[in-house]
């Protein structure tokens, strides 16, 4: 009986066989990354040569076409067991994939020509091998409000500002930057495709982190880093939430928790092999039959299952209510639902991933506290979690209660 | 969105349509039921006469023919959003049917004459109407070593000794009996099915407890009561765990966590209900307005969306690995496996379900103290959930231990 | 070793012994005042006789002059021990010596004849066996903005309006109401001290809840109840907090986190001694010789040592900070940091009270949940500590928070 | 008001004041040693200085004399707010000489001159500047089970085996280093004081580990290490517990919790100052104003509060049962009691000094996570904590359980 969360469509099962595959490779690599703060681009090649990374591609581009978020959430637990970096790295991309695809589906319906060819434009960069990311976050604001500040000129929009933890930046080849731009008196919102390589955008090599070292989550400046009008879009006012961005903080960040998973169980198994092997004196018995042990794996097992069962539930909903519906029923006020649920779900699965690391370097006794044991890395990883947006812990609970006592979600300033 | 677990079989859709109705009858009676301690005998007709009660009796005896425990429970889970005593009750019946009706599968399967026909035979009982109950636990041991004694006698066999919590117990009519009878030098284990009224057997009416003031779990007494032949079964050595008694683990009793879910759910809604109605001076303001309120209302969402996952991933389990499967190709381990999640399951359903409740009174700020007020019933009525067998707390964590470190699980004697 | 709170002064002392006397009369009475709801006025009787409830008056006036309240939270705990709503009405009383006493020797410091003639009369009464409650609490409000309204009238002042949970009121002679009043297009707070049986003062006799049934809770309306100018004290602006109200809101509430760990330690007390006499079959073996029995009571012990450490703390550090304290260099900046540290300790206190009685409850294994186990209702009355006032859960953090991060604690309205 | 530890001795007070000074160094050089795993030799050359590392020694002999173990866990609180490393190995020194001062006393009250005159040497040699250590854990058994062993030679005693987490082990000039000797059939237990630079003795410089880097806690190796008879003393049975393995493990270990709650006081004022100077866009608030802050900061506090108070009422146990009683007149079982309680504290202190520094990164929102923030370093050291000796919470529910129980605490083997 595999307690891990199990894919549901034909191509998940495809994509959760080529996660375990490449979770192998991820773990071989983990070390050296996260001693050295560099990269595993290698791993990256290998998820591209392998198809991999076109799992959320649809076929039409290339792709596997894998729509379901849950199926995407059990691949990148897979993966996060090898290596938790590489997968909260994979997953900036094929999120990306994902919601491109959703948003073309939804253009096409309701005959959207413009969003549909550029939707359908990045599809087939991305079908091609390209590496897509988001570059979202900035310091001292929220999601909603961007401050990397965008200018029309000439030749298309000038982008000015720093994005932080952008993560997978040291491969990707599209960026995906969400701006302000000044408009009457006001800010509207909106993002830019940036191309890597682009004038005016430097990635700074300075991610240095407690853990999730490999991740390549560098700072990137933007300085007056011109883009050309169609990999731009005006979204509405700055502060506005919209449907995509309610789609992100779900569809696209689910994934994140099957990472986090990840590490989890593979912190798990260190200790349940180790305690299978181990004795101690006097009695020379063996550490697993010891009553104390069985408690503490019980507890951990208990937090584990709790781990699954949240993101199972929580991924499942979100493929009822975003990816196996029309994107044009779907309405804000249902995004706020399910956000709600979401964000119930993130800081359970956060809190309790990092909970079983915790408990495996309890069970382990000493020797996983020393920096040669690969729970002291876990234990760095792990606590990633809930660094990931949206929302921090901090937010989280004033979301979460607005939305179930039916008051307008927005948080305060 | 409807946050509630959602049937996914034909039948199951039927079951869960009828709890509603159900559950607003149970709601009606059960501040009744329980100032008096009485049992809503009321409910039960009409849950008999709509069907209800039948629903999990194979399509053949004139049943609903529902399998899945995932859907059990699901309905449960609104019958106990209106009567946690009723909706307890209730699974005591139901999973007589399931497991007797999957027993008869297996046994059909194999072409086991013998056992085909007793459940064949309690089956068509329960079809026609009547309500079975299991009557298994005793004070001072174990569920796998009933103290209950059968002798063999002339016509059949003779039973003493007393049963305690014998829920369902005031419109029972066959009681489900483990026993151990004497064997050479030792002791085996055996059930009978014993028909209420059966000369010897008395129902005390003497259940008088904190909580589930109405589920009729009065002490059974057995004093030389003849049974026949046919309606007993002797499985094994005294102490030594049986597929059907690690079905029952987990098939027969997962149904209760959507009880405790229901209780859970309903103290939510009370002050959900309540923060958008009251305000509070000096200023007038709505109390779901407060961020403190906001707070608390978001750490229940959390616990009740948890409760909720590890419900829904537990019995889904359970579908997977007993009702969707032959009977016959089920090991012991596979269950042993299966049981270490579903107690994993059970401790968090029973404990999240438990700080809903608590969460709701400190949300309802004293008024929910009151006698007046539900939420003092489902305060009491919620405890319930850790006594619920098997296993107890003080036995899940070594069982759950043993089962993911490989060891035998026998509890400690 | 004893490892309840041991009084440090010398009247403290003699307080813990009669507290210790008048424990076993109140467990005596406990059930049947639980089952009947009725007050344990015999008890009170007994406490009269003794002494006991001068403890807190100045010697000068008859009592033992117990300053500290640390020593009062220590006897409290033993006579919680043996009941928990005698030990909170008990409070109430000893609470109002105490503060009453405070606030003379504070106004004697400054040469404040009348606040000293007032205190003086009023310790006069207590001192001649005389019972003092507050009688504070309203629906809908809070404890600084007091709904009953006082008007002028010639003979003094008329108060009308309605306070609930009005703890001891079965036996009080004076009772403790604060009011507001208008004055220019405003309101001002103040407080009368109003004898029992004054005219338009009724006692309702309505007190039923889930539990401390037996503190005589009831609600008192007050219909133009006129009490005489020099027992009413108009103190400031409505809402506004003053020295008194913030004393109160420590010094004057501590004792009852006494209370709760008295019914704790009774919840640990009986399920020690069931384990050391129990057996379980098969084995036989002494319950208190499972390892889940060890495990489940260690954690009992560390949430029973955690609730002791942070009430010794914190009645320690209002001792050192108010009652050992020139009552005129306290500020109200002082008493808002100790007001944050206090309510940390009876957050903690009062749910770690609750999590010890839980937990007894797993250990006695169903025989707890019954009516007939003190268990039952050491549980129902053991929830009533986050209630008490101030402040509840709903706005502890805030406050705490504000006070910790440096602003003013003005909790949202 | 200071909420910190206050001594209450006098020279505790001289102690805690020279550690506020030392602290200040500490952290100036803690990211260095941190970054580096190099020892903060130059601190405890300035607390040779200062006389803070002659704290403990009697005055006799040169020392402080302070004896309490509260006020030692008061200075290393402040100690570890400035640096974790150096507070946890300046309690190796510490506790040394206030255990050997202790030991001497007892060893006078009854005229055991032999004991005497070993410990007055030890005292004397720690009282002219010399830092003893204890040496004691091994890999594979516990405390009560060295299987470093000891062989009689011609000039005294031969020591083989290896010694690990030997903190303090860079400076230290004595080493406590408990060993076993064959005798009859079985063992021995024993230990032996070894200087610095004995032949055979082999100081690995190993220590490599998550956090605590500057603690020094390598491998130490003895090979044939031969030690004179008078520095050796064989105590008992292999695995018996003796008085001074008791004391060790209550008088000895308790000031490793002050280091631990110094960490969590650092990482509190870290994020506390921060909120109170960032601002967030769009409104500019400081971030101290949020409402989700305020509620994080507030569990912040609440833990940290428990933290100190469980800290204070067990240190001031060990004192009431152990530093101020002869000890001639302490019972193994008194010290049982006391065990039990202190591994509640130890429990609790550790776990919530853990929470807190996992809280602070809450707080800091992502910026705590970067290598440059100490937050980062906080959060590895901190978690040291549960694996301090005796015991580990592998072990301790066991130890807890059995003691209130009533049960022989021996654990299982």
């Amino acid at each position: 009986m595999d307690p891990t969360i199990q894919p549901r469509t034909t191509p998940g099962r495809r994509f959760v066989e080529l996660a375990e595959m490449h979770a192998k490779e991820a773990a071989d690599a983990a070390e050296r990354h996260d001693r050295d703060g560099t990269f595993p681009a290698e791993v990256f090649e290998s998820m591209k040569a392998s198809g991999f990374l076109g799992s959320t591609v649809p076929e039409e581009f290339g792709g596997l076409g894998m729509g379901s978020v849950h199926d995407l959430t059990a691949g990148l637990a897979r993966l996060g067991r090898g290596d938790g970096s590489t997968a909260i790295a994979a997953n900036m991309h094929l999120a990306f994939g994902l919601i491109a695809g959703r948003t073309l589906r939804g253009a096409r319906e309701v005959g959207d020509e413009e969003t549909a060819s550029a939707m359908s434009g990045y599809l087939a960069i991305l079908g091609s091998g390209a590496i897509g990311a988001a570059n979202a976050t900035e310091g001292g604001t929220d999601l909603r409000h961007p401050l990397v500040e965008a200018v029309r000129v000439d030749d298309g929009w000038s982008l000015s500002g720093r994005k932080i933890f952008s993560t997978l930046s040291p491969v990707a080849d599209l960026f995906f930057v969400p701006f302000r731009t000044q408009s009457g008196g006001g800010y509207e919102s909106g993002f830019a495709i940036v191309p890597r390589g682009t004038s005016g955008q430097t990635i700074l090599d300075n991610w240095d982190a407690l853990g999730m070292r490999g991740s390549g989550s560098h700072d990137i400046v933007y300085e007056n880093c011109v883009v050309p009008e169609d990999f731009v879009q005006v979204t509405g006012p700055w502060g506005a939430e919209t449907e995509m961005s309610l789609v992100i903080a779900t569809a696209g960040t689910v994934g994140l928790l099957g990472a986090f998973l990840g590490i989890a169980e593979a912190a798990r198994d260190l200790v349940v092999d180790m305690a299978g092997r181990r004795t101690k004196a006097p009695s020379g018995r063996l550490v697993a039959e010891r009553h104390g042990i069985q408690h503490q794996v019980a507890e951990m097992e208990v937090d584990l299952e709790t781990c699954r069962a949240v993101i199972e539930r929580s991924s499942r909903l979100i493929d009822e209510q975003v990816t196996e519906r029309s994107p044009n029923e779907v309405t804000l006020e249902e995004l706020h639902e399910l956000g709600g649920r979401f964000q119930c779900a993130k800081l359970v699965a956060n809190r309790k991933a990092i909970d079983v690391v915790d408990r495996a370097l309890t069970i382990s006794g000493g020797a996983g506290y020393l920096t040669s044991s690969p729970l002291s890395r876990l234990y760095r990883d792990v606590r990633a979690g809930p660094f990931m947006q949206p929302l921090s812990p901090n937010e989280a609970y004033e979301y979460i209660g607005k939305v179930a006592l039916g008051r307008p979600p927005d948080l305060e300033g």
